[in-house]
């Protein structure tokens, strides 16, 4: 495994992979990996020729107030994870090599950006899309995977390289749960042992939201309340929102008749946790 | 020569350029070629293994005030000067094709955007960086030339380029005047017999501007009043604006001494012409 840290070496060994014919798999993390992250690499490893991983905690889709500085961290485990599995390069550049000094251009999806968690997290997506469109001129892939639990950011880079042309092809993998549901998160780290157990109400939630849709309970108004409630039996959990909105273009919507995401961020202390299950339409 | 008008048509005939080995050279147009556009297109001829010409006038960069419905157009014309030369391939899209209905994704180079032309046309880098980045990553140029005529969008893609780590190079051409100086350009053709004669003066306040600065003149309060005066001796020409800036941050500065941008806009009836001067510095 070669682990490469400058911008133009990486670009240049994306080149000569490419003109030999081999198809380039693409992992962007910010490390900090869990089963979830490996879930992608597996589905990369198995398709693409080549694999890469890259690693990086960029600083653009924070907000002063969050968590940048605080981010988990551990490159050696990261890279042993990865070396283990079979990933071929990880690309894992310095801040100062993404953003130099006079750093000024930015990729920004209007609308989608700003509903869900954009609406929470202003200017999040802004960084989000900047940093994947730069990682994918610099890693040049065929092929880049993302996970379904970042349902909104999917939806938002798959719009951003239909929209500015980019020649890959993206996939979404599903979400990787802890036994009791709690969807895999670098965050889940930060959570106390009693925020933890709690933090399974949110897995819950959306499956008897998922229940009731199947049952015939397919108005926002009744399931909102519900996943609320459940939520709420969760002493510690502060709800940021529920919504049940349209999957394509994450407008909210009276019923899930025709389908739905059912999306959820909570925070547990300071961590706030996302989640979201896609319902599918009923007959 | 070749005219592709379909986007992944360009795209796969890009990729099989760039597997044989072959170096793209790029000019993007508005077409309505002029010797400004040939003399981008002769450079890319003499430095690329194939050059590849698009013409789309793009609506995003005008505001809705402006002359996109009037903007000129001739593709045969276009076409038959492009095959003269020896251009490889014309990619010619419909605006369908480029802004499909739902397209929502924007790149935006921060604060130079904002300055000089920015300021009288505010949506108008935002339309130019986000159709260049999309013909990038159809065209998959390895060159990509412009011209100083227009100092600002050279500027704002070298800087898109850089920060986005496009792996481009990118080629600036000087200024192909007419005999009395003024800057070719596809709106002359609006222009009044009366006024295309008095658009003359634009270079000539430039030019001006230049021999002051080199005699010792390198005040920006004493250079402006100059170049204003030589333009209203023009009776049609109404000034948009006149700035002496630093030649990398756009940013007005009070000397020239060590160099500058001179840029200047100015109306004749409706059509807005701009030009500049870039004055090197003085020991």
């Amino acid at each position: 495994m070669r682990i490469i840290s400058s911008v133009s070496e990486m670009q240049s060994y994306a080149d000569s992979l490419r003109k030999e014919g081999m198809t380039i798999g693409f992992v962007p993390t910010m490390g900090a990996l869990h089963e979830g992250h490996l879930s992608l690499l597996k589905k990369s490893i198995e398709t693409s020729d080549k694999t890469i991983l890259s690693i990086f905690v960029n600083p653009a889709q924070f907000s002063p107030s969050e968590d940048f500085g605080k981010y988990p961290k551990d490159f050696e485990r990261d890279e042993k994870m990865a070396e283990e599995l079979g990933v071929d390069i990880i690309f894992y550049p310095a801040k100062e090599a993404i953003y130099p000094n006079g750093y000024s251009t930015y990729t920004i999806v209007e609308g989608l950006s700003d509903r869900l968690e954009g609406k929470s997290r202003p200017s999040h997506f802004k960084g989000v899309t900047t940093v994947v469109n730069k990682l994918f001129n610099i890693v040049k892939p065929h092929i880049a995977f993302f996970g379904q639990k970042d349902a909104q950011q999917a939806l938002i880079i798959k719009r951003m390289i239909t929209d500015l042309n980019m020649d890959i092809d993206v996939v979404i993998c599903p979400t990787i749960r802890e036994d009791d549901g709690l969807a895999l998160s670098s965050r889940n780290s930060f959570l106390s042992p009693e925020a933890r157990k709690e933090a399974a109400f949110i897995h819950q939630a959306l499956k008897e939201a998922e229940s009731l849709h199947l049952n015939g309970d397919q108005n926002s108004e009744i399931l909102i309340p519900k996943i609320t409630d459940t939520l709420n039996s969760a002493p510690i959990a502060r709800i940021d929102y529920v919504a049940i909105v349209d999957s394509e273009t994450l407008l909210p919507i009276e019923s899930t008749k025709q389908g739905a995401l059912v999306a959820v961020a909570v925070f547990f202390d300071t961590t706030r946790l996302i989640d979201n299950i896609l319902l599918t339409a009923v007959k």
